[in-house]
């Protein structure tokens, strides 16, 4: 018996990407990932189910979740809290499960700092090429603009720079494809492979 | 307009292992991979075609190639030279193609040397998976023989030091799959999308 930890893998992204649509095709379909839950201090919309869509929580649970460091990341957003509690994961984890968070690129930047042997994906909108392509292609727009919409493409970029892989997001279909491939290629990581060989055959040795 | 390097794919492995098969398989389905023809002095076996299965060449000719640095990798089985031309596969990647070697370990090293950029894919055999496993759950050998059989499997696994990533080849058409999203997920890595974007926009800037 090999004991082999699970991986996880961050799905992040500009906010208005589509990351909850790649993850729900991409549970629709059969996977052997586990998706984390987030938990949330705003109240259920209609035909959300606590457990299922979110672990709704009162704000003083919540704060004691982050209190007792029982968080992987959090943050506000319009006065509720919104974060991914560390038990789950880290359960999953030792159990040799693969887990799957779907974050806004703040909680990213924390998850990163706590498990920097994550997998972190970057799925961007293809407006970013096309703005890319827009921007060097054509020559009609003024000076200015085309300096500031460089600037918030530079802007995108530099997140980038946090992840491991860049999806663009120009079919839901595509892009589930994309990170099944990434999930799949992830376990043939040659450190990965060796790792679990040497140490069991280190083991056999003692 | 970015320009864009192609890949390099290198498929190795013990001999064997059924790196022939994996490959066949691969270039029978819809691939964009450009297949590197390898080069020989051996003499065409029946139904073999020149430019197809092997560039077949003389002695002289192969070794003026050496000579002439025109090789990323050679070497010499039962007296005969096989090896890989360079001029095919820098124009390939030049023109943004991807290309896909399937060679034999010794060869695999020397293309490491000139393309350290290159995708490693080591192919092993279910089979040492399985030596692995007996090894170390059944006590029923002897000491030596289980000794020895570590080295052997410690040798292989030294081997796959210098890969990117391991597939088993328990199944033809899943280490085929296997292979398929390695290409599209090392397609996504942040470096190569990254440096893309910062090209085009570098670009614009000038």
């Amino acid at each position: 018996m090999i004991d082999k930890k699970g991986i996880l893998f961050i799905l992040s992204g500009p906010s208005g990407v589509g990351k909850g649509t790649v993850r729900k095709s991409l549970f629709e379909k059969d996977t052997d990932l586990k998706y984390s839950i987030s938990m949330t201090t705003r109240p259920p919309r209609e035909g959300e189910v606590d457990g299922v869509d979110y672990f709704f929580k009162t704000k003083e649970d919540f704060e004691q979740m982050i209190a007792d460091k029982g968080m992987i990341e959090y943050a506000q957003y319009v006065g509720n809290y919104y974060g991914t509690p560390k038990a789950y994961v880290e359960e999953q984890l030792e159990a040799g499960n693969d887990v799957f968070l779907e974050i806004e690129v703040q909680g990213a930047l924390q998850v990163k700092e706590n498990f920097p042997e994550g997998v972190f994906v970057f799925l961007i909108p293809p407006s970013l090429e096309d703005l890319k392509n827009r921007i060097i292609n054509r020559g009609t727009e003024t000076e200015d603009l085309v300096h500031s919409r460089l600037q918030a493409a530079k802007e995108e970029i530099e997140m980038m720079d946090y992840y491991d892989y860049v999806v663009v997001n120009d079919q839901v279909d595509r892009a589930v494809q994309t990170v099944q491939s990434i999930v799949k290629s992830e376990h043939c990581k040659r450190e990965r492979v060796a790792f679990e060989y040497k140490k069991a055959l280190e083991r056999d040795e003692k």
